[in-house]
């Protein structure tokens, strides 16, 4: 099955955290790759990104799915 | 200021792509780091999750923030 | 009110499970209907989705609210 | 490659409809089953959650990824 | 229909902007109210959240569902 | 860093409440300002969205991350 979700981080578990519901889980990423952000045009042209620009893509933990 | 969220990944901006509301940004990750997911203790469970596991943090393009 | 969230799977409540701060709730869906998906542009193109595909919906279980 | 999302809906896609950078797909769902919701304790007591209930799951087009 | 989702601040509608999928919605808040957020405990307690602390709540804006 | 979420609501630590894994934070909206909300459009359309209009932003609680 291939997904529509393009953020595929490759890692290894460094870390497993049970709680009485949920649980956190720290992936240590060996391979990067590219991160597709879809924001608002106007974000985008408030913060002026343009190609070079130094940025940090940031995510809530509660976001990422993990697959094995 | 600094975030609860734990997931920053530094890179570069590859591209900028403007539609009418949204756009499509994409970012190279120069240093990934560690990604920290929280899952049901189910899922946990189900996939056997356990330290040295190979596994994929996928992210849905549209929970990603930029900073900048 | 009315919402501007589409999705709204009728259900029953099969299972309560509370945790210290979370909750993990199970809802047996009875009348199923019609799912909306907003995914970006590429993703739909890379799938090549079509009008009577057999795809997959997923839904990380954090990202789902109960109405009652 | 198994995920820790629960929710996985079996449908077939009936319509797709492109914009500059997002597209909307609907999705009808032909296997419902169950559908995993994690919210706060606090919501469950409040709302008096219990097996039996009838309620609704309530999901933003956003949230859901597609998989093929 | 009461809502598991505890976040309900109420306004008036300031600005309407159609895409070809997406729209973009300004919503002049008139009553705030109490935030509720989830965090992992490792983040409230490495920001070291304490009653009276000044903080921002951030949220994206694809993360918010309209009721009208 | 700017950031690319719009929605920034400062407020003051009401309360925390820690679990295992996961904590619930009160915070008390002081200057609430703007909410942009990005929805589709034949949502926008269906509940007929024009300036004036009373609503309510809805943001599950697992969505808000916190600046401090």
């Amino acid at each position: 099955m291939e997904l529509s979700a393009r953020n595929q981080l490759k890692g290894k578990v460094a870390n497993v955290d049970l709680g009485a519901v949920m649980a956190n889980i720290k992936i240590e990423v060996t391979e990067p790759g590219v991160i597709t952000a879809v924001i608002t045009k106007e974000s985008a042209e408030r913060l002026g990104l343009a190609e070079g620009d130094d940025v940090v893509a940031l995510i809530k933990s509660t976001e990422v799915i993990i697959g094995k």
